[in-house]
């Protein structure tokens, strides 16, 4: 990183850990094919399941559960489907349901049909409505099939934490399937899949300072598995085909071992407070968003009346701060915010998400404290 | 490469390249999102779109006709659909014709169903029989919807090329849609995919020089395009979405800049000239499948009678020579091949792949030799 540029901008991505970096890069030098039985496939295959062995570890659960995809997207395209396997028998999910505030991947309901997705709505605070849920899947026909209902554990805009465990009792009492995205949520709080709620996971390297194009997907269990999305030379025992990549799947298994630490919690919660505090001090008219929900340490997603997210973002950018106006998971543009829309939130100049990392410090919040009274200052003259 | 192995399975997978190696590990260091519109982000942007122009160049088209995907196996599951849009319109393809020796990936015939799936045989010699593609395409109901072409370029076990000049007239006659998957072609011989035939590609990094992760499908024109196979934040225009894995990206550019020069050409023919006209002297029973067909200058395919493919390989692997028993693609498990089963041979026994590459060197065919010379006279003893 650019030492004269400070990134605050981890929930877009992070940049690659010393141990992601390392791992990554001996990797390069493994570059046999896994499924080839010489030497050199051999080497190759068991960094893959090295790798396996770290993902499931992190998460508490056994390595014959993760499935390696190319990313988070890839792993929610295959889990949402209407169609898994239970052995050699098919089990059918009639619709999924589907958090208002869920990132895209979730969002577009992967393989589901438009008259199968339902929409569970949030509140104000970008919690999903328990009840609405409870309600939809008590008129759920489960003569058409079994109700799939796929939330994310923390938003990746807002930072709000949905209540996964109770949320997970209910879809178990509907006799249901719960898909969990623990994108956003798993490098900054710990997850024990066991326990967590849920019954898929959804894991992406990059958030966790890992690569790019390195996912996974982890079931609490071996019996029920989706239809493979795609089919081809029958990798990860026919869930995903497709050459494996060795060196991405070496450096996100080294990053998944860095669990984030009570010491990386406090650090980061001390710099949000520091954050909060001083954004509300230089403003009178400024909203953090889900401020009153339980969220991620380390994201503050706010705006200020009267002042456009780009103005305020482009300003934060030119003075050496990377700041987020919304998602950066669409195509770039600047646009009113599906998350604050569902929070039934009016915010048509946009919001400013400030995510923090391993490398922030007090000094980086205060300094950018500091370009946000310039850009406020200079916008009223 | 450890200097005690020789490793001759190319066309499972290929080393990294020097200038694949140096693209790859500069970009760990292009942290930012490429869909970030902050400075970081579009440092990755810029990585994402260069290694665009490098791969629409060594294939003479547009970057605009590129799409990155994780793999030639991702991208022919995403060609492989009844489902595409031409501007606003549908269109739909009621049938997928396959060539019987296709690679897993589109053997499998993508996501079309069982009963949309038609394979086109081969002759002993391991080539499309036309006249067979002709009459069943003429055969085509086209009030259901279209054809759909789905053939190799070159074989990845036999190295058998395809006619696709004449298969490409025999589908645009049809008024069909022609899918070519180049990937064990393109990093022996030269592709230009306005005059190659076919109407989109598909290409993987990792056979030639590139890493294991990435591919791509090109389309030879923007109009017509494949429904999406991963939905979510609407990367690569809608067609792929999920965050893009900048460092390979940036290999992969590097690795298609790198096209295999007459020399290379001429070094692989003799090295094949060599291993065939040495194995024939070795043995009486033995077959070099597909030997009567243009093939790949670098891969030479053949089977012992009474000798099987298992021992041999085990056989070179403690040897220090690394080849492969049929394709790698699968689990790694040792069966009759179904391309050899297409081509009408009864190979019970199974057979070796050799594929050489760019380190590969006279000296190494001549040990090779003397391998294979020891292991067939411990063989009979």
């Amino acid at each position: 990183m650019s030492s004269s540029r400070c990134y605050l901008d981890y929930n877009a991505t992070t940049p690659l850990s010393d141990a992601a970096r390392d791992a990554l890069v001996s990797a390069l030098d493994v570059y046999g094919n896994p499924s080839s039985v010489h030497q050199e496939g051999r080497a190759a295959k068991a960094l893959l399941e090295k790798a396996r062995r770290q993902v499931a570890h992190r998460l508490h659960t056994e390595p014959d559960h993760v499935v390696f995809t190319s990313g988070a997207t890839e792993a929610a395209m295959t889990l949402l489907t209407p169609d898994y396997k239970m052995g050699r028998s098919d089990v059918h999910f009639s619709k999924v349901y589907i958090g208002a505030t869920e990132h895209p991947c979730i969002g577009k309901g992967g393989r589901f049909g438009k008259d199968q997705q339902v929409i569970i709505g949030v509140d104000e605070n970008g919690i999903v409505n328990l009840d609405e849920l409870q309600s939809k899947l008590s008129n759920h026909n489960k003569s058409e099939g079994l109700p799939m209902v796929a939330i994310q554990a923390a938003n990746g805009e807002t930072g709000v934490i949905q209540p996964v465990r109770k949320i997970a009792d209910i879809v178990k009492q509907a006799g249901g399937v719960l898909v969990v995205d623990i994108v956003q949520y798993i490098g900054k709080l710990p997850v024990d899949v066991a326990s967590f709620g849920g019954d898929f996971f959804i894991v992406a390297a990059h958030k966790i300072g890992g690569p790019k194009g390195i996912g996974a997907f982890i079931a609490t269990g071996s019996a029920l598995m989706p239809q493979a999305l795609i089919l081809g030379g029958g990798q990860e025992k026919g869930f995903r085909s497709g050459t494996e990549s060795i060196p991405l799947i070496a450096a996100f298994g080294a990053a998944m071992e860095q669990k984030p630490t009570t010491q990386d919690l406090d650090h980061s919660k001390a710099l949000q407070m520091r954050l909060e505090h001083g954004l509300h001090q230089l403003s009178n008219n400024l909203v953090i968003f889900g401020e009153k929900s339980p969220r991620l340490p380390n994201t503050t997603y706010f705006a200020v009346d009267g002042l456009k997210a780009e103005t305020l973002q482009i300003g934060f950018d030119l003075a050496g701060f990377a700041v987020s106006a919304g998602s950066a998971c669409s195509s770039g543009k600047v646009k009113q915010s599906g998350v604050l829309s569902a929070m039934g939130c009016h915010v048509p100049d946009g919001a400013i998400r400030v995510s923090t990392g391993k490398h922030t410090s007090l000094k980086n919040i205060d300094d950018f404290l500091s370009a946000f009274e310039k850009i406020i200052r200079n916008s009223k003259n």
